[in-house]
């Protein structure tokens, strides 16, 4: 396409809530520099200092966007500190974030992401800025550039430099080892459903997979129809990562656990 | 106009609520599909496991929406399943759902509707689509179809055969007779008001009717202003249902019922 | 730019919630009447009855908006009686919303704004629009002024004749005296902040402003990121008001208090 303003698309993932204009702000500079790019709100709901959650989901769910879309992911507890901020591009996406381990397992996953610390006064300069607040980067620093990106005057390259010390997630990987796999609860659903960080590949050896979680253990199944109201499972979900569920219920009110709650998978 | 895909519109209803990226998606889909398309969230806060809230709402308020709007509601605990999924097309606007009763209240009401069960496969094969996953036709088939539809390259009558065996509604139409009009709470709004499904039509020949709900009884008003703050009240809604609800108040907290509660409208 | 609604925003303020349709089919009518209209929701949580909260952020968000975008507010606890629809422009922005109070702050300060009283008798008959439902201004009157403003068919001096009995805001405007300056808690944002409407350029005399409220007293910081977590602290936020925050925590929560409590601000 020759010009990727007319369909440049935006998405935006914060702790922001609903309540108070902060999300719309956001869009609204979008909108005052690229009207025409498609904003799509992947969620404001993440839970308040828990930026794991933000790029678990911004990581499962970008190969659904359009090419080149721009991710923006601001959970952002150290706003107005000395963090940075960098940029990450993949599979020719590109993702905007604070840099507090919120793109650390994208990073940490995918060797071919370049990674590059956002000089923030040199954007500025560039986008005639005006000095940010200290507590709302989203508006004065992200959405501009998002914009800017989205409609083709600025790439990710001009930036900053290339930056390998990037801060790693504050939850570890799922380690894998002889005794099984060990994982974490990233993310509740509307459902109540439990999803962790393990991805389907990780169990690909395992003839019987069982998954332990406060206390019981479930043999993976393939769909929410197989068993009876009440009953608990665990199976590899829409976005290919182990869920723990209740058929009808809330496993997460069930159980009693949420995200951060260890999950074990272990051969039966 | 020439080309529909330049004012398509799409609206979303769902049980996703706003955690997750999961109705994000739907959207992403749609914008790779039918870049141009406006797409409305009619509402994603439908009850888990109430698919008459969800085709209540539809059906209330499409004609709001531009001709041609392709309408997607996706409240489906039978995901994974056997269940089929339906189109449906009424005064030009499309609907897409599962065959689960969403749609049952606006084919019972509408006899000039027509009705075509989705042949998934013969749809997979015409969209180049992945095999869908077991739990989220949202994303892999609803959203995809939607933005076919939109964008003008899929006809519903390209979807599947025509289809009389539609699953009926979960919850009854209201029932007229020589006792008056019994009814179901269907929806609860933000201000707590308790939206039931009569429609103000069936009430045409009632002199004074009178709405029996939890206990008390209510004469007919017509605005929320002419009564004092606390007191119960009952009206012909915005989207012309009986409606029970208080003055600067929840009816719904206050009355102690909710989505389902009996509704019975007697004369004087 | 010479066709405005190529590029028209129009934001959306309500305490409708996310329940229902009720601003989805406000979208829809503008999808229908300036279908290439940007449309940004400010917020659709603010509490019910307290439309001070709507006009607080509708002023203080409007300057990131696109120039000449249409702001339609709409807290409406007098709909179906006989308050006036009024209409302002300021710093060629439009605002649509009851007479309620709703823009009392705006237009009590700033004295360049135009208050016009809507002729909805006049716009029911230029936009052909049939009898207004009584409990939805919204959809009936609001949504189809609003795109009829962006799209550029309609002016804001076409509405009604210019008027200075518009309500007042139900919350005082600050007091700033001999002993301080007494403000209002107006918002809470999702991580518990108390967000005030004291503005930074009242406090411009002040040596070293003391921020008394729920019985503790606390000097102004610059950030969220110099004091302990679970510590009390006042600043200058984002939008350039008081806001009292407590570090990794709710300090809405914490102190007790809300929307309406007072906040009293004093030199040490």
């Amino acid at each position: 396409m020759s010009n990727p303003a007319l369909r440049a698309t935006i998405s935006l993932t914060t702790d922001f809530g609903h309540q108070g204009p902060f999300a719309a702000v956001m869009r609204a500079v979008i909108a005052g520099r690229c009207p025409s790019a498609t904003v799509i709100d992947l969620t404001h709901d993440i839970p308040v200092h828990w930026p794991p959650e933000a790029g678990f989901w911004v990581r499962r769910a970008y190969p659904y966007f359009p090419a080149a879309t721009v991710h923006v992911a601001v959970v952002d507890p150290g706003v107005g500190t000395e963090r940075d901020i960098i940029a990450v591009t993949v599979d020719g996406h590109r993702f905007l974030a604070p840099d507090n381990g919120l793109l650390g397992e994208l990073l940490d996953t995918r060797t071919d992401a370049t990674c590059i610390r956002v000089d923030v006064e040199q954007l500025r300069a560039r986008l005639a800025l005006p000095p940010p607040s200290t507590t709302f980067h989203g508006r004065d620093l992200f959405a501009p550039a998002a914009a800017e990106l989205a409609a083709g005057r600025l790439d990710v390259a001009d930036l900053g430099p290339v930056w390998a010390d990037w801060v790693p997630s504050q939850v570890d990987a799922p380690d894998s080892g002889a005794h099984g796999i060990s994982g974490t609860v990233i993310s509740i659903d509307t459902f109540g459903n439990l999803i962790t960080n393990i991805d389907a590949a990780a169990l690909g050896a395992m003839a019987t997979p069982i998954v332990g979680v406060a206390g019981i253990r479930l043999a993976l199944t393939t769909t929410y129809g197989r068993v009876s109201p009440g009953d608990y499972l665990a199976l590899i979900n829409s976005f290919d990562v182990v869920e723990i569920a209740r058929a009808e219920g809330s496993a997460a009110a069930g159980l009693g656990i949420g995200r951060g709650a260890p999950v074990r998978i272990t051969e039966q």
